[in-house]
């Protein structure tokens, strides 16, 4: 609970009307408040577009633009627009001049705040209008849109005896609308949600859904706050839970809902404040969350310094290499042998030396006697590598190879082959392929370290890597909508924070090295078929992806959610989309079917589900995403 | 029953095994057959990829492709691939066995055939990795799948005591292996449907299923023919009317399962060929089927003397307009005026003149006096128009006026406004837009022919138009699928015949003219809902469109399926697609939101689904498909 770690927290105060817009602006600042959320338009200049004589009334709609500096609607003002507005209406005018009404009102909220907050608020799954008109235009900033976490109907249930104790599982869920919406508005990147939290808490699950949303601000009325011994507001333990994994996983701001004239504003403001900053955590991964990373190709393009030095800072990792080679020495060579019998350590893919290190830091720690052969085919890491075995290990038994493994003959065979080719999806490095190429290196008793790897995923939701594929996908018109297999049918690494995880993961592909079980040749081909179940109504956008691997024996690395190596840093997990996200029913089982196809020059995974929906085949013969060998 | 109108129907003779390939093609040939559908490996050439020593055997796999000429492995062989192999085993080496060898036929049949056919068989909807491997694939000619059109276990169940009555309802249709398999193939359109026959025939409903899908040829196995008095295989009624409706829809290809050695196997052939020949109708229309063309846009570009004399070909329109004018002049000059009074009648949009000549012509019959405006814009149908004046209608009281007839100030107000703005969808060309500017040329009782126009839509699927769809994006890549609004988002003229219609047409957008009801502005902006039930599990791919007008009172012109008028082949109906096929369940409502919006420049359709699942909104902001003011 680090209180010295600074984070800043900005609360918006939400004004059901605002008269004197600078007073506003002042009085909310004084409750440290940074902005205000009002209305663009006050109700007294109600306005008619569809019936004469009123529409041709000439004249202002709302308060001049020069009230404020540019800068202060910007920074001071999130503009709500549309209140009390159906439309949606069955009633022909009223949707009419809804309609006009919103869009003139968004036109002079894009005016004043050019970049930054519209606001306006969702109240139904009945919403095809609302989302055409508000949802799907292009918009410079960003549109808030409020949604509450539980349905108001659910509380109106709690005070009224006429209804049926089992009504409340009828209730439409108000995320059901907002995913309505957003499909009519096809994720429109620049739309987002203010969640209104209610005086009810949902089911955990209900709260996890929303974690692959795009939310953007917490709005916190008045109402939901308790009062302490000392007459504060406060939060009950089950709110600020919730508030800090929203804030955790958000970074979001905060609107707070309450009386202007409550003597007590600065008090909820305050008591937000507190508590984000009471429970914030430095995350030392920060500014990673989910950005995109195209997956490295390293049997293919050669790594560069800096992505070298990254890998060697991993705290952790190198620890786990040297336990795992100490353990193998010690349990190969008998105590009697150990100053006398050298064991043949093969390092294949030496980088710029950390297993070299890890294996001759082993051998002194367990005082066995090696001899270490390093394989790189990278000649920029040789440099290092010839750098380092003239300097740092001039008396110990090293030897460099230049080339691939796959194409060597070593002057003798190995004790022990230890690499580190695992990608975030296990085999995606193409690890298999090289070591099964490097096995005729090692003895018929050999170690391999590590000696197996699995990958594992799991169906999830998350919008930001979502649209962050959408928009890699450039359009020579920049209104069209396109959906290539190019971006939509490749795997990313990815952080992944803003994401839902509709199951939990399962194994999917197992590599063992060495590979001698059968007589067989190796087939690297797999083709698996995986099922999930979903837990609630949710959207599924794609797969994240993790691996586990064993070293030796019980020494493992993971980055499977369950069982994740403390510390590790050098995986993220993957992402692999769908091109069209799937909606799922409560209950629904998730068939999905995986495979991993080899050619000569190439290796790629394709991807189809066939249960709840059958989709196309991804990345059919790599044409989105080949690994090449 | 047209005799006489003689049409080519090719039948190929199914065989289990073919020992002696050019022999057999011989028999066939005997037996009026024109080519063999064989087993492209013969089972004496069990194969076996993945143990070993088997694998490391060389030697050829099956026959010699020198057996035959190109043209004749083109022409007189379909290479039958898959027999009796299951690429969705759970057992792993039968899976991946099966995988291989079905792989070495795939490219030994595309060698033997180029662009012609392979044939398979599909049994499950546990298809994925058969689908993935022969679906997915690019394949330069076409792939036939067999399937029943009955699932054989409802056979079974007729021949069984112990199953009972209700278990029918259970058993999958074989329409859905298919759905699933085309589905994962990506609606892949080199991959087409050889349906089989059985004996029992399917629903109705199920039957017109089928029509949307791409069935190429028509399986008849020998057993569901019954011998007739003279001892001759025969087909029942039911058997027939279904054959005739596969072939006038998809003019498709026949193969006959049926033992080589029977000596009837002629009188198969030749009873396939007569019952179509006997009953084929030669369609006016044939050449045009679900062909997609760009609608017109009159009103921006100028139509070309081409298109102006396939409209003026219709013929029955403009008789029906001419009757429209009489009936108008009968009611309108009390018959005593007849020979005095002029009758003013304006025709606005005058093309090449035929709208002239129905007036002219109307006014001859009925005796009135008429004095005719005719306002067209486009230049080059003016010199038409002239032409006209001077020479035909020379002692006609005929003036022309060569300007936009929305800014148009003519010298007196017109009794009859006569107009043929109409495109398929009724409003799609604008005719609202022209007619609201025309109408202040109307005398306050004058009569606008048309009076009224209603478009109507149902939901459709239709293989061929989503195919061309699909095929009008072109990516720089080949391989790679994109899927854009440029021409996902656009409608389509097109004569579907390759479609089903998955509920009967509901009304949609209703202009009426002259337009003075209200005394606020026109507004031609339409929103409407419209809702439909699916009667049956299918997909759906877009709506088809239609329209009707009122000409003068009970004077109707239709291309509603239920109310078409006779002969009229002016129209076409529309194909809006949608970007996604969706999947529908029995009994699914779909619920279609249907915008017309107008802007100053333009006019656009905008088109979205909130169920059975929500869709974007298509067409945002006409994006994919503006039509110019």
């Amino acid at each position: 609970m680090a209180m010295d770690q600074k984070v800043n927290i900005s609360v918006s105060l939400y004004l059901d009307t605002a008269g004197n817009l600078s007073k506003e602006i002042d009085s909310a600042s004084k409750a440290n408040c940074s902005s205000v959320t009002v209305p663009i338009v006050h109700w007294n200049y109600n306005r008619e577009f569809v019936r004469e004589p009123l529409r041709s009334k000439h004249g202002p709609f709302t308060r001049s633009d020069l009230l404020l500096s540019s800068t202060q609607w910007l920074n001071r003002v999130i503009c709500r627009i549309g209140d009390n507005l159906d439309l949606d209406s069955p009633v022909d005018h009223i949707q009419r001049q809804a309609e006009r009404t919103i869009r003139q009102e968004m036109s002079f909220g894009e005016h004043l705040v050019q970049n930054g907050y519209l606001y306006t608020k969702l109240s139904s799954t009945n919403c095809a209008n609302f989302a055409r008109t508000v949802g799907c235009t292009m918009f410079k900033g960003t549109l808030l849109v409020e949604v509450p976490i539980t349905n108001p109907k659910l509380t109106q249930h709690g005070w009224r005896r006429d209804v049926a104790e089992d009504a409340d599982a009828t209730v439409e869920s108000p995320w059901s609308w907002w995913n309505t919406f957003r499909c009519h508005a096809d994720y429109n990147p620049t739309v987002k949600v203010a969640l209104e939290l209610t005086a009810d808490v949902p089911k955990q699950e209900e709260i996890f859904r929303w974690l692959g949303e795009p939310v953007d601000a917490i709005v916190l009325p008045a109402n939901i706050f308790l009062t302490n011994a000392k007459n504060y507001p406060v939060l009950s333990k089950a709110h600020q839970s919730m508030l800090n994994l929203f804030y955790r996983t958000f970074s979001c701001h905060f609107i707070l809902k309450a009386n202007p004239s409550d003597g007590h504003l600065a008090h909820y403001v305050d008591y937000i404040k507190y508590t984000i900053q009471h429970n914030y955590v430095k995350n030392p991964l920060h500014g990673y969350e989910d950005l995109l990373q195209i997956p490295l190709q390293p049997l293919y393009d050669n790594l560069d310094s800096f992505t070298y030095e990254v890998f060697e800072k991993d705290p952790v990792k190198y620890i786990y290499y040297q336990n795992a080679i100490e353990q193998a020495l010690l349990d190969r060579v008998p105590e009697a042998d150990r100053a006398t019998a050298t064991t043949i350590i093969m390092v294949v893919g030496g980088g710029r030396g950390p297993l070299v290190r890890a294996a001759l830091n082993a051998s002194q720690t367990t005082n066995c006697k090696v001899k270490v052969y390093v394989i790189e085919k990278n000649p920029n890491a040789i440099v290092t590598l010839t750098a380092h075995i003239n300097e740092l290990w001039r008396d110990r038994n090293v030897e460099l190879i230049s080339t691939d493994m796959r194409e060597f003959n070593p002057p003798e065979k190995a004790d022990i082959l230890v690499s580190e080719l695992l990608g975030s999806f296990g085999d995606n490095e193409l690890s298999p392929e090289c070591l099964d190429g490097a096995q005729k290196h090692l003895k018929d008793s050999g170690i391999s370290i590590p000696c197996k790897s699995t990958s594992y995923i799991n169906p999830c939701f998350g919008s930001k890597v979502y649209n962050q594929v959408r928009l890699l996908e450039r359009s020579p018109h920049w209104k069209d909508r396109v959906i290539s297999s190019r971006h939509m049918e490749q795997a990313y690494v990815a952080y992944q924070k803003n994401a839902y995880h509709i199951d939990n993961p399962q194994p999917l592909f197992e590599f063992v090295h060495p590979n001698r079980e059968s007589d067989d040749p190796i087939d690297n081909n797999r083709y698996k078929t995986v099922r999930f179940r979903a837990a609630l109504d949710c959207v599924m956008n794609g797969f994240t992806g993790y691996f586990d691997t064993v070293l030796y024996k019980d020494i493992t690395l993971s980055i499977h959610p369950f069982t994740h190596t403390k510390g590790l840093a050098s995986w993220f997990s993957m992402f692999i989309p769908l091109t069209d996200p799937v909606q799922l029913r409560k209950g629904d089982e998730i068939t999905v079917h995986f495979w991993r196809c080899v050619a000569s020059h190439k290796v790629w995974y394709e991807w189809s589900l066939s249960a709840p929906v059958v989709t196309h085949v991804h990345n059919i013969d790599g044409r989105g995403h080949p690994i090449w060998q």
